[in-house]
């Protein structure tokens, strides 16, 4: 397979998904709750639906793959390409009827995500990369990513999905760093950092990341020329606490400030 | 003049404000701070260049009616119709490249709000209303807005657009609702009110709204059946502190908790 195969391919997961997933979208849904009596956890027809249609072409396409799908767990997630799948990653916005959610598919080769899409498919917008370069794709226009270059945190324009997801010292020592930039915003999921890949914000901290809501995006933002890693400045495949910058003078402002904790 | 004649009168405000913003959308902007050394109130030239879109074609159409903008202030605010203008509700999504924004256009009756439209030009999204029936026309779909019935609070999905727009009295009353609902999120301006009167979600709640903020939004929520009130009940056209519903008794369960303070 080359790189344009599979990035052909990647477009039919989107296109196949999409189809799965938009005659749930601001139609009356199932919702079941996940995690009984905790935090509100929706899972949607449309989130198995759309990982279904996705693990059927690829199990189609290319049988020795593995798959590690947000709903459906692990298949062969030791063979040398898995696909890493969150259909929809910002569920709660999707079951809100807002815009900012979007369907995750990674490619992993041994274990490091080589190319990742975010697929809109309402809106349909496809934000992709693999780590080199990255590319939009949108109703209105077709453009390459781009970072853009921000050199202080005071510069700097910060998105959270929310604080509520954070544990009470994590959010402790992100209040702090909301102190310091010049504009914080809550909300986005996988929307804030395709934005921080488009040059439009410039940092995303978060916690409590799972593998699938990170693995699309990590060759997007690096192929961006943005950089992310968890808060102890490691590699981010395995999620938890992440920092996300398009300047590295920001990330490395920030990841002090998150070290010192 | 007719309803319908007002009614593709809007249509064409939309179109014309949409185009003369979307040049700025995602693109590099120029960006103003309003509220020196205050909280971050980005206007760029896309709001600026949106208003007066809309005031020229007002001016030319309706010479004897009146305007008010939220960029260039008041022309005729005592004339029998007056034409309420917010270029880009969701200023701070704007400039982040995020999707929730909207250009709201209200026109008002003797200081009442009788027709409103939330225009989001990006995604081809037109929500509109005239406080009798309500309308979305998109870019999948055209269909009648109506709210979602919701008996109690604990059974209801709350937006704000962020907490920390509220003065600390206020924010700790918001605390304790967003304790009692169901899910709460953070985000949205205009989209959340659009999202209510569409059956996704059930209460909006907010403060520190100017009557350009809400004079669009009114007739589009009662439109579709919900309901909108200040704090302490009373009409909501001046703005300030607001609470909409899609159902009366969640109306209700919050104003009795908004009231206690």
């Amino acid at each position: 397979m080359t790189a344009i195969e599979f990035s052909a391919f990647i477009d039919r997961l989107a296109t196949a998904s999409g189809e799965a997933i938009l005659p749930f979208f601001r139609t009356a849904l199932t919702v079941d709750d996940k995690s009984a009596g905790g935090i509100f956890d929706p899972v949607t027809a449309a989130d198995r639906a759309g990982e279904l249609a996705m693990r059927a072409l690829i199990r189609d396409t290319f049988p020795s793959h593995g798959v590690v799908g947000e709903e459906f767990g692990a298949d062969k997630p030791d063979a040398e390409y898995v696909w890493v799948l969150d259909p929809i990653d910002g569920t709660k916005s999707f079951i809100a009827g807002m815009p900012a959610w979007g369907t995750l598919i990674a490619l992993t080769r041994h274990g490091h995500p080589v190319f990742g899409m975010m697929h809109q498919p309402f809106f349909a917008e496809r934000f992709s990369g693999d780590g080199k370069t990255a590319r939009y794709r949108g109703p209105r226009s077709e453009r390459t990513l781009m970072v853009r270059p921000c050199e202080s945190l005071d510069r700097a324009v910060l998105f959270t999905t929310s604080p509520r997801l954070m544990n009470q010292a994590d959010r402790a020592v992100y209040a702090r760093i909301e102190e310091k930039v010049r504009l914080s915003r809550y909300g986005g999921d996988c929307y804030a950092y395709c934005m921080l890949a488009a040059g439009h914000i410039d940092l995303v901290i978060e916690t409590e990341l799972k593998p699938h809501d990170v693995a699309a995006l990590i060759p997007i933002i690096t192929g961006a020329g943005g950089i992310v890693t968890t808060w102890e400045g490691e590699a981010p495949e395995q999620g938890g606490r992440l920092v996300a910058a398009g300047d590295r003078r920001v990330h490395a402002a920030a990841l002090e400030m998150l070290k010192a904790g």
